[in-house]
């Protein structure tokens, strides 16, 4: 087994923090995104969207997608749980996954890739005025989000789960995407530095 | 138990299709979106982002999110199988619902919610050049899915999934998105005729 790693971006991080969770250790083969690796025939050949991280099986069966990566390895690893337990449990983790990738991911990142002069070449076209439109959102999504952590621990209820993965590699993407946290939501600020001072933080 | 449904829009659609394979019956709340009806109370009480499907569940617990619910119900009914068996088969299972939901069902919402004049008051504000951008995107990963589709019967391997249900609606959404599907791309054609005749697309 081998994991396509791309470093630094946000989708390869989510899979090294769910493995680092679990205790998993997987042979990582590094991408070099800054030079375009990932559009090499090394990962083209296995993921034709040409992006990271690719998981292949001792196999040779190629698994692309952060979250599906993340979801083969709770059904061969399941504890600690990181997909919820039981049939509300694990719908309600789905429901915060998804909320954190499609209201609050997918906003920072369309506020840095169509605003950043770097990635230019990386979003074809960039359409500035997209980019503005989704600072809005994020901090929105902010709001909404600092009202739920107060009642409660964790993103999606009492137990880490991957839905605190991706919403802590969303907040960490802000900086670079120059959207600020408004100082009154303390109770994100408390949450995001209960989960940036986990040990998995760090990979 | 009851689910609060939005007609024709994608996402309410996408919970019905799945319930309709499952052969579950579900006693449906119409919300009339087209009078932003979901912006009431009745919706926004119980999910903050004012979107449909909600699903409650008699205890009270609500689940938003389409593909969330969908999960509740395979748990609590898996037979049959449309998110996948098998380490393997769930993880491909994610990777192809993923694909469809990013990088096709949400460039043919784009272009609808970005260039349509009805929906002015629904994507504030609406950028028509992100809009436009999202067409051949939406083209693009057409063409990935017909070369896939070459080689099997359904979208994430030999059995029909979650990830042919959000294919289906993209595709029918490209209709309104104005975006026509190239005419050699005949193993995407033969897929999206089997789907849509099967009882569950009247869903």
């Amino acid at each position: 087994m081998k994991l396509f790693d791309g470093a630094r971006a946000p989708n390869p991080r989510r899979v090294r923090i769910f493995l680092a969770e679990k205790g998993i250790t997987v042979p990582l083969v590094p991408v070099d995104m800054a030079a375009f690796g990932h559009r090499g025939e090394e990962v083209a050949s296995r993921n034709p969207l040409r992006r990271l991280p690719v998981l292949e099986l001792d196999d040779g069966t190629v698994l692309t997608e952060s979250v599906a990566i993340c979801r083969y390895f709770e059904e061969i690893h399941p504890e600690p749980p990181l997909f919820g337990t039981g049939a509300v449990g694990k719908a309600k983790v789905e429901m915060w996954q998804r909320r954190m990738e499609l209201n609050f991911l997918a906003c920072v990142a369309a506020a840095f890739r169509h605003l950043h002069p770097a990635m230019k070449e990386w979003e074809v076209p960039q359409v500035a005025e997209w980019g503005e439109a989704n600072k809005p959102k994020a901090i929105s999504f902010m709001r909404l989000l600092d009202e739920e952590l107060a009642t409660r621990e964790f993103v999606a209820g009492d137990s880490y789960s991957i839905a605190d993965i991706t919403g802590l590699v969303a907040m960490d993407f802000t900086k670079p995407a120059r959207i600020e946290m408004p100082a009154e939501l303390i109770h994100l600020r408390r949450w995001y530095e209960q989960v940036s001072g986990r040990l998995s933080a760090k990979a």
